[in-house]
């Protein structure tokens, strides 16, 4: 089976959508939020638990799985899915942001780029087309054109890199064997409108089963970001998927779906649940905090994850205070569940019509400040308004 | 509800015995294994897969808990099976052994034992009334008096370490207030078998509702563990359960219901697992092992846990070199599930009446030589019949 999407819906007030990808691992109602299992695993989590949980897209990272245990080990297991145990769809990126990010990277030409591994310094060289077999290799559903990930404030390097970009993609698509996965393509251009709008607008051209926003959430301001969603999405197919790379936070999903955006994928709900910072509608709890000591509440009131069901903050805050792997994890299920629950309420108020009114109402209660901070904030109010 | 014993079966040639220990948080079939959840956790697991994995009965640290979060912070919030979120029974230890353990001990007497935390250095006084009221407000179903754990080779001092452990014993029965909980005498004395039958005979007239040997597996070898289990169990009252302290392996656990021990606690199999040795019939498994690197077999054939039914040991072996958390989590799931299935034979061949047989085909395939080495030789062995 071939991957196929359909466009279910479109909300009249936003750019939002809703959707429903049918892969080779079942469909995937969109938007989506897919928390990210680098080693094939998301940390902490079984797979059983990722399904209690709600999940239905994974992403699993290229460049880590083919230094370790290999991709070729990978597919002698029989791919990826039967290798870490998960039957639902996943994504694997080209390894082209991981590569440019290296201190190691050696040699970057038309042809591919050199690096060496952080793991052990052996030189390894990725080009479009071995980032294609890899991920063949792999097996996932959905997998991605190796791109050239600049960094974003420079124009000329931008333009270098989204043009060697482009002549990757097509080169990815020549590359390509396997019909049952959906390559994916990249548009880049930086923080420059022009180029953002000529790099969707020569993407499209290849008719690629879908698109991702790359180079974005990498230092640039949320409104450079939102800047570029709102010029290149209006000129990305309307009936393919648009996937933002590495993206987001809460805030960063309310706001990428009204924009258009689909797919979603970022490390940073797992990363803070492992650093003790919980995710509430109200903004990050930090559950090391000396005031959640004896504090026999829930994370968070009214949320039915395994976590708030059966623990207190104060049983949460002794394990990480005592470095129990357990607080990992209870911590990572409360996260996950939080992002995948927002979304699947971010895609009921689409569906009803009301995601407008949803995401005002997302913006009165959720802060970026710190959850203690707030709390200190208001119970000061409080108490002036108290004095008088 | 108040703790009942009933022994339900006598082997006919073994020490072994089946039955059933009553507590306010439901029944206890024995023999049974109890994991080691120091910090009010198992390490790694939720309470839910302790449930799934059939684990009745876990051990908590009174030293541990009374230092972090704090005994009274523990009550606070409900006691330790609400706060850890485990409405099976509990059995805490009374933290006689970790204190006589430590290198911060500073003054042993009669009244009681000056210590320094490990953690920050502060000073601290357990006496035997002080680690029943600390056991009490940790609320475990089961809570052992305070002993004074000699260095088992000493005569003198394993006699007078006992005798002062008997003078604590009365001391606890006097300090206990809560009915709900029972109190278990802990029979010392070291190596040295009339000093281990002077102390049950004592212990025993106190007329408590369990007794524990403790001051074993801590240098001695197996033979000497056994002959004290010989000499003192045949003197404990026979409708009390008896508790061999932090033991054991798989064979201990074997050769101590074949002596009449009813319980065994011990962090071995869950500290094995986050070591990456995997406990099988034939013996232990290093999953870090080379030989592993591309083995699509389960740990162990057959074993029906989570584990086993879904990864393979290529699987582990990669979740064992990239540190994820779930290697962790997934090794301990395999080791609890082995000892509590393993538990579960040994009560059923007890019951009928083939527990010798059991006894006999457990030595025949299970052997202390690790899982690698002996495969080697048997390859070996082959090799050299091949060659005639």
């Amino acid at each position: 089976m071939s991957f196929r999407f359909d466009l279910l819906h479109r909300d009249e007030r936003t750019a939002g959508r809703v959707g429903v990808a049918h892969t080779p691992h079942g469909d995937l109602p969109t938007p989506v939020f897919a928390p990210v299992g680098t080693q094939a695993t998301v940390k902490t989590l079984s797979p059983d638990e990722l399904r209690e949980l709600g999940a239905t897209l994974i992403l699993a990272n290229t460049y880590h799985l083919y230094l370790r245990p290999g991709s070729d080990l990978v597919a002698e297991m029989g791919g990826l899915h039967r290798f870490m145990g998960w039957d639902r769809p996943i994504l694997t990126d080209s390894g082209g942001f991981q590569v440019f990010s290296l201190e190691t990277l050696r040699k970057v030409s038309d042809e591919g780029v050199t690096f060496r591994s952080h793991i052990d310094g052996s030189e390894h060289v990725f080009s479009p087309e071995r980032a294609v077999a890899i991920q063949e290799e792999l097996g996932a559903d959905i997998i991605m054109c190796f791109d050239e990930c600049a960094e974003p404030f420079d124009r000329a390097y931008s333009q270098a890199a989204m043009e060697r970009t482009h002549r990757w993609a097509a080169r990815c698509q020549q590359a390509q064997k396997r019909p049952d996965q959906a390559l994916f393509g990249i548009v880049q251009g930086g923080i420059f409108a022009d180029l953002r709008q000529e790099s969707a607008r020569y993407l499209s051209s290849l008719e690629l089963p879908g698109y991702a926003i790359g180079g974005l959430s990498v230092g640039e301001s949320k409104e450079d970001m939102h800047a570029m969603l709102d010029v290149t999405l209006p000129l990305l197919p309307e009936d393919k998927p648009r996937y933002l790379m590495g993206v987001g936070s809460p805030e960063d999903l309310v706001e990428g779906v009204a924009r258009g955006v689909d797919i979603f994928d970022c490390t940073l709900p797992t990363r803070l649940a492992r650093n003790g910072a919980l995710l509430t509608r109200q903004g990050r709890l930090n559950i090391r905090n000396a005031q959640y000591t004896r504090d026999p509440a829930p994370v968070e009131e009214g949320c039915t994850c395994y976590t708030c069901r059966h623990f207190s903050r104060a049983y949460l805050r002794h394990l990480a205070r005592t470095e129990e792997v357990l607080g990992l994890r209870l911590n990572t299920i409360h996260n996950v569940h939080f992002m995948i629950h927002l979304m699947g309420e971010i895609r009921a108020a689409l569906l009803a019509g009301t995601f407008a009114e949803f995401r005002e109402a997302f913006w009165a209660e959720y802060t970026i400040i710190p959850y203690e901070i707030r709390r200190a904030n208001r119970e000061a109010r409080k108490a002036r308004i108290a004095k008088g």
